[in-house]
């Protein structure tokens, strides 16, 4: 299955003077508040997204896995299925790996793919939460933490050979998630699993390139019930403090305790030079693994404007901070939660761009609450998408990429390639 | 201190050729999806939303409280406020009173300077979480709900004598909202503080004229800490199935446990006949009472998607349901803070109504989650101000209320009145 | 593997001299509050806990699973596996079966057995939340709520092909939980998901045999993110008022938000007569499924505190109520695990018991808090461990079953005849 | 009010048979275990909580307060309200003091009065949430974080203040709580107001005697509703990094989001060496701040297993953590709840004592969960009231002191001395 620019031509032409319309009214709005919009369509068409090669088939609960059809049975497919969302968003330019999910056998030959549809590779994943067949130690009661030296020795092996594979590749980054933790109150002593876990960390740390960093995620809770080693960006910084400058904390949306305000988590962290990156999805209970802003986008939102103000401009934003999507599709097309999430991303930025920054320093300066909610209000309430899909056009995306997605009938093209019943690796 | 039709005719001036730029660009943008905008700004000129009496000073916490300065001293000094509010958005028209903070002591008098400010009289609300001076007997340990008869009595005399000044009024309605429950484990026969409660209300539903509502609220948690004798939406609606079909449930939005899903609540009220009205507010946490929509946009969106949903058409909508805000203000002036609410929850309607009904049932009958998504999000992106700030310059109300409020000084104004020091009965 | 009355018989000579001074000992202190040990040991003994088919082998999240070992492979080792148990602590009488993971072939082949092992049938489960092989329509979205009538039709006949197994068995009651609902706003239609699921309901209503009940289940999320049918208590009574008399709610300890007070909710449902049942597990974040009480000991005290409330006496207790474990081993041996919630649930059960009733009553009508504290207080203090002894070693079975299960080398045995890799069907 | 030698002895001599039996069933039981009773006496005899000197009157929400009667008029009548504790249980040989609601104005009396009821001083507490008459600068927008200079200046010159009060008293730590944050989104830029807190606290830091510690307290909401400058431990933790080693983290049970580990916060804090201090008290929903224990007395159990896993014996354990509650009295008289307090933390400290640490280890090392909770439990379920009567007993303090509280008419001989009406300052 291929999306060709004459696919896209198509598209755009039918939308076209529509768009050019909506796009000019909204240039002339934004102009009386001396916003220039090509800046914003310039900012939005160079932000790029990661795709995580575990999320483009369906996802399952502990209750089941309903098939979608079509799914990517190997890297080369999966790479070729992110190749389709980033010709149709010019939005979702890079793709992350799990190891042992995804191993690159022919690291050039899976390279030389990616390069021909424009695709990079970003952090590569580790994966010790689960047993691979032939695997020596099992990690049923933990991985870089556990009791016992051997599993300790094979976790790290394990996370070093994740780094060779990423390098081979072009990526920059490790991105290490522990599901280290325990069920039951006194199954672990809380302490020693987490000096087993910095010292593990330790010696993958000194095997990292002098051009790469180790992201650390933290999650409060699952696969383990009763505590997670890494539960907090409290104990995710504390450990990239004692690591070095080559550590940093990654954010998931979604691995948070109920209420938690996650956009001062990221204030916080920048401030101390210390977030390394996200993984965007939304949630309404628990890890949940959804579309990026299908439940909160003004939470969406309100993590840009954080991102703004603690960098220095649009491109260190982009540079300094891995940008990733972590998700689960139970029951929408993988491809198409994908593109529905980058789109949010994308809302979410171009919005907090919109904030009038001097205006919102004044407010809080003065302390003024309800004009600091004016001010925010003013960006978010304003309709962006028309910047946003001018973004794609100039980059020879699909102005609307879903209805193209569904008009090419990729999904079954897919099937009819791959099968109904092909299921993809990873969550 | 006096908005005249003159404040509101100069401000209109200033603003007039950008509004209607803006209106028209939005207009032809609805026209394209084949929306009529004048049926819209119909509906939301039509929209009111009453205002509490005891949310127009300054709010605290147990912590403390920080004063405002200008707060009415008086129910006419409310009323006042509230006309202010009606002046500016003309959709602040109804005023909800919470006796004994508000006692009317001269009806005929109170309704008449209501009437000069077009203000009618929404839900009256009894108050049996505190004890008010020469009380005989102490709610301390409940009212409703109480182990002794002689303080349930009380408690139901006070109710009936709140439906006299509402009748007095022209209310058609009684809030109850319980502050009845525990603080310790042991501490409360469930069962019987509920059957006390199903008799107490009892009697004041026999006390109730035959074109009233009682709506009876639910909450969790606060006063009481370890259980609430109505704590959710399923009791509530035990006891108004128990009562009759003049009872009813009221939903405040923060009332709930963390990451309850209040539109489905909603939606299964409203197919039951039992949605009475409606508190709104915003929260992160518990019963902030923060200004609606100032967190969770998106949710308030969805509930409205419930509302219209489960009505037939916008006149039920109005009519069958009451819509009041329940808010404190800590740090805001609360007339900002309410014209912000305000603001909002016609934000919230006016997006819900532009929602593609058909399509969406196409989407929901086909089993298209993503389809919805992109039915509901083209309907929350679109940037609805212009037609709000319309509905209010088509009724001589301010086309931006709090630009004006703040342009004419009103806040100082009402200080040099009222003194820096007034304190407005209330929360 | 079999546990004879000479393992018995063995095991309790060696505790016996211990454990009869430490039974005198407590004897004697109840005795001074006028407390009958003999009686509670009577009704300890009596009180029997189902035991659920699908929780006998290792259980799993999303995240991967880690095999235990020794699994039963079949209906007739899950059997086997519960006869273990109930060996052991002679309060596991009864197994609770989940169709289609278990279907009896030979009904009285397998009643043969379980009467061998002393055994019951309690609630049957049906299962519409994963699709089996050769299933006409799938329920990926949804099945008695489904928007197609053939979907509700097929749930609608699968669960009364599952009232016939349990009709065969002796079983009286069939429990519904719907994994129905919603993973995005706008994916459903609350209103009608409801309504189809109510009519669906009667259709197995109409089905229910005259002395059974139907148990109607609730859970907020998980396997749906966003909305479940079925989402709390109030549905679920909703749903079980219009069904009729036979229709009960089924209370799981981990279908709550964080926070809930679920001992009230037990307390509302028996005073309306629609308490059914239990499942008893223990959580910290959300349906966590880990042992009875080892989290929460308390709470699992103050239901009890409300069932014993709310009943009349011990035997209308044990038999108005279905008892029934809900739990998923990750780490721990099923079997232990099992064991281990059984005497949690025997320990508050018999705690609950040590109340004294009277006081409270008095303390109550008085609103002392501080004195209802001290009465809970003084039951839940009490070290009610030998007198649980004393019920299982008058019934012939271990003074302490996990000393004796690990003496023994039951999972050691159980791997030697079932194999290292046997995978038993549940989650 | 005064409680005499001849109170206690007379109200010990009528429990002194039947608590000798009791003991000595205990000491037996123990003995079993090897464990020496005596050792644990003298362990729960010389273990100390600070009672705070705001949580003597009557507490309450914003929703109102209701009266106990006798509370104390003064720092004075606060003092002997802690002696009369003091006296009766010998565990409360600490005041905490919170300033300006308690200044001492002539701290040789107050400390020669302190001394005569064998109190000492443990931290005293500033107070920059509230607005004191006749200061200069307000703190309705915060404190040490503000964005005014002069409001910051104004509130560390508070804190030095404090110290020296503290100095003069005998304390050895200053326990600072912000309630400073924000109410909505956008009112504070994050990163400015931790970076002025941090530069506040370091000015403080400055003035901290050499043998002082400074204890800084984490809260997640309450009062402010969207954002805490210090909202979690990892913030505490930060900021107490920066400033150096007196300065340490407080963990209050209260302040954490619905479901947080924090016996696992508490171990991680203590292997970091910045556990400075406790509020003890218990919450079902939030910052309830009931009677410690009252809710989930295990978890106060885990949180004391680790204080023991992380200390090196009960003498650090004593010296190197500043014990104290924190709650509030909205139904409870104060003096009784304050008294259930103490005794829960006895009781977990002394079950937490009972853990056989050696079995513990070698569980844990087998990665046996099931194992695990059969020791923990083991310790739990052990009733230890007799050890701690007899820690009373052997210090001349009341066999059972609610009793004796309850028979001497302790609170209304205060109401006489004191009046009705009397309000303490605090919450």
């Amino acid at each position: 299955m291929n999306i060709t620019s004459s696919h896209i031509e198509e598209h755009n032409k039918t939308v076209k003077d529509d768009h050019q319309e909506s796009l000019d009214a909204l240039a002339h709005q934004l102009n009386k508040r001396n916003i220039d919009i090509n800046e914003l369509v310039e900012q939005a068409g160079a932000f790029q997204v990661a795709i995580p090669s575990w999320a483009l088939g369906a996802g399952g609960t502990r209750f089941g896995r309903f098939a979608m059809g079509g799914e990517p049975r190997s890297l080369e497919e999966k790479i070729e299925d992110v190749g389709l969302l980033h010709a149709l968003n010019h939005s979702s330019g890079a793709i992350s790996l799990h190891i042992p999910w995804d191993i690159p056998e022919d690291t050039a030959a899976v390279k030389e793919l990616a390069d021909k549809h424009n695709l990079v590779f970003d952090a590569v994943n580790s994966n010790t939460f689960q047993d691979q067949e032939d695997q020596e130690h099992s990690y049923k009661y933990g991985s870089l933490s556990h009791t016992k030296e051997e599993v300790r020795e094979q976790a790290i092996e394990h996370n070093i050979e994740v780094i060779k594979y990423g390098k081979a590749l072009g990526s920059k980054a490790l991105t290490v998630w522990l599901a280290d933790g325990s069920n039951f109150p006194g199954q672990q002593n809380f302490g020693k699993a987490l000096r087993n876990t910095e010292e593990s960390l330790h010696k993958i740390y000194d095997a990292l390139p002098d051009d790469w960093q180790v992201l650390i995620e933290y999650k409060p809770y699952e696969p383990n019930f009763y505590s997670m080693v890494i539960p907090d960006w409290g104990t995710s910084f504390l450990l990239a403090n004692k690591l070095g400058d080559q550590a940093k904390t990654l954010v998931d949306l979604g691995h948070h305790l109920p209420n938690t305000n996650i956009e001062q988590i990221v204030a916080i962290l920048l401030m101390e030079g210390k977030l390394g990156g996200f993984h965007f999805n939304d949630s309404k209970y628990g890890d949940d693994d959804l579309t990026a802003g299908s439940l909160k986008p003004y939470q969406l939102f309100l993590i840009f404007n954080e991102l703004i103000e603690g960098t220095d401009g649009p491109e260190e934003l982009r540079n300094q901070i891995a940008w990733m999507i972590d998700a689960s599709h139970n029951v929408k097309d993988p491809l198409e939660d994908l593109l529905q999430s980058v789109e949010a991303i994308q809302q979410a930025y171009v919005k907090a761009l919109l904030i009038d920054r001097d205006k919102l320093k004044d407010v809080r300066e003065e302390n003024d609450p309800a004009g600091a909610q004016e001010v925010l209000q003013d960006a978010f309430q304003t309709d962006v998408r028309p910047l946003l899909t001018e973004a794609r056009v100039r980059h020879q995306a699909a102005a609307d990429p879903i209805q193209l997605y569904r008009a090419l009938g990729v999904r079954k093209q897919l099937i009819e390639e791959r099968g109904a019943d092909s299921v993809a690796t990873g969550l």
